[in-house]
């Protein structure tokens, strides 16, 4: 069995027939994988967020592609077609689940077609090539951060959220062991907590020093003076440099630029998506509102009350001061900027 | 029994005997009354968040000194100084509670201090004049509004944190009635759901429109142009016009002003503290890292990540647009303006 992490978590796994996806909804209570045999079941998996995490999503549809086009002789194109669209549909708002079926369906639809071996080879290079990102990425983003100091992340962009060592959360481990950071934030992150479930759990592993707060907190934290950086994902980035990342990191950006804490944006070439000129074009996924009434399947509010819930936001490319991508840093964005670090 | 509310939540209920308060720690699955016949429970009510909100603890504070003061003749002068020491030290960021606690001892150290009807009456004032001043405040911040729009509110400043019609929700059900609300939407509020558990709950009973929203999707909401205010109360206002309010008032009042939209405190003047220079010196209570870590009593995060908790934030003035009391409004405030409208 393949094993590309090179830390404690492994939220993907394939085996050569199966992919294996660590259950995220249940963290940190429960660590049990979801076995995935054909496409649909990898869909199903991105859009019930038992994988989620824009990198690891386009991943996991890498090896759903492949899966698709091993059962294709039995079903035909048509439905080859039809599965890839299902596949790439499974979530909107992340621009890697998009970029990682083109990539599969591009081979597809070259002479090397059916090429089974050279289609698995091509979803372990997407695999293998995000961790490498990742590393890079980490050293690339430790190395702007002078003094030791706190930083506070959003959400969970780690090895959960990713092929493994994680982008946001890349650049933390690195700085860590760099002795550039002192204590790491984490906002718990409504409503899915992924800051309480995942980011937490995932950095204790590690025995990175972590604290969570509730979302509301960050000014009143970035007031103390201590936490010099926020450091965050992706799930896509404009050509201008606007950030699609988890509902919540606009309202904790605006915070971060009102103390003069630094924005550093983590994410992978993969998530730059020039074909989007702005943050207005991205698409923002808007999911159950029981995710905000309910608590583990119990009423947190009034039963008639609703809710809205937009689980995306985007922080403008004014507020991101570096966007760290495997191809080198990219300080106070904008589209020239950005164009010419795609093509380094 | 005297029903000094003028709408359908009634936090606290005075008999003449005892203080009967709402359970808010339960609310809104169970609507249940705790009764307190001494000042020690209704010390530990406010500790424990029985009752919550600056003006409730206010109120519920002068009855705990009316209680104290009745049963004083039992235990002696000392006694009654460490019961109404206890009290006062009950929480230690809503002014209110010193504010209606030193009210009731300078009767009890005046010439009169033995009148137990004129403390019952002096406790009844307090209570009956934080409705009349919610009810002046509801309309002086409706006229502030102009064209119908959406608002938004965080935590609960409704009847449950007051003697009734509220502060920042009484602004709300005085505008919903004049026609110039269109929509409520309540942050959830996190750690204690005030807004998902409570604030939604009380609009619900009055049925104006109200959505929940997670507190980190503030800045994307106030970005959609529908939400033209951010409505809230107070916990303490500095002379220079600083205002400690509920965690996350900070954070969602940076976004407010970032987009535009209007801030508007509402508070009585028992919440202004001329004493407190600056927000700097108001005590900011930490409360249990569980309300963070845990949800009804299960550990949401790993059994060993801890939490930081400050439970209130201090919004600097100039982030505030309208500081609304029952004596007048107070516009951009500075502490001039502070001290000539607590004057007049």
């Amino acid at each position: 069995m393949a094993n590309m992490n090179h830390d404690n978590v492994r939220a993907i796994e394939w085996d050569g027939k199966r992919l294996r996806l660590l259950d995220q909804r249940i963290l940190p209570q429960r660590k049990e994988y979801i076995e995935c045999r054909n496409s649909k079941q990898v869909a199903d998996a991105i859009s019930d967020m038992v994988v989620r995490g824009a990198p690891a999503i386009g991943i996991a549809a890498a090896y759903g592609a492949l899966l698709a086009a091993r059962q294709s002789s039995a079903h035909g194109e048509q439905w080859l077609t039809d599965e890839l669209t299902y596949l790439q549909n499974a979530r909107p708002t992340a621009v890697n689940l998009k970029w990682a079926v083109e990539k599969m369906r591009d081979i597809l639809e070259s002479d090397q077609g059916r090429d089974l071996d050279l289609l698995e080879r091509v979803a372990g290079k997407i695999f293998s090539d995000d961790i490498d990102a990742n590393r890079m990425m980490g050293d690339l983003g430790a190395q702007l951060i002078g003094n030791p100091c706190a930083v506070l992340t959003h959400c969970n962009a780690g090895s959960l959220a990713t092929g493994g060592y994680g982008t946001a959360l890349g650049v933390v481990r690195s700085a860590f062991v760099a002795g550039k950071i002192t204590q790491v934030y984490a906002d718990e992150t409504r409503p899915w907590l992924q800051g309480a479930r995942l980011t937490a759990w995932e950095l204790r592993q590690d025995h990175i020093p972590v604290k969570l707060i509730a979302d509301g907190a960050a000014a009143h934290l970035f007031k103390q003076g201590e936490v010099k950086w926020l450091i965050v994902g992706s799930d896509r980035i404009a050509a201008n440099g606007d950030v699609a990342n988890k509902i919540g990191t606009y309202t904790v950006a605006v915070a971060a630029r009102y103390h003069g804490v630094k924005v550093m944006v983590v994410a992978p070439t993969s998530t730059i998506d020039l074909r989007t000129s702005s943050g207005d074009d991205i698409p923002i996924e808007t999911r159950s509102e029981k995710e905000v009434t309910d608590f583990a399947g119990n009423s947190i509010a009034s039963p008639d009350v609703g809710a809205w819930n937009p689980v995306f936001d985007v922080t403008p490319a004014e507020l991101v001061d570096f966007i760290v991508t495997e191809k080198g840093v990219v300080a106070s964005p904008d589209e020239k900027k950005i164009r010419t670090v795609m093509q380094s």
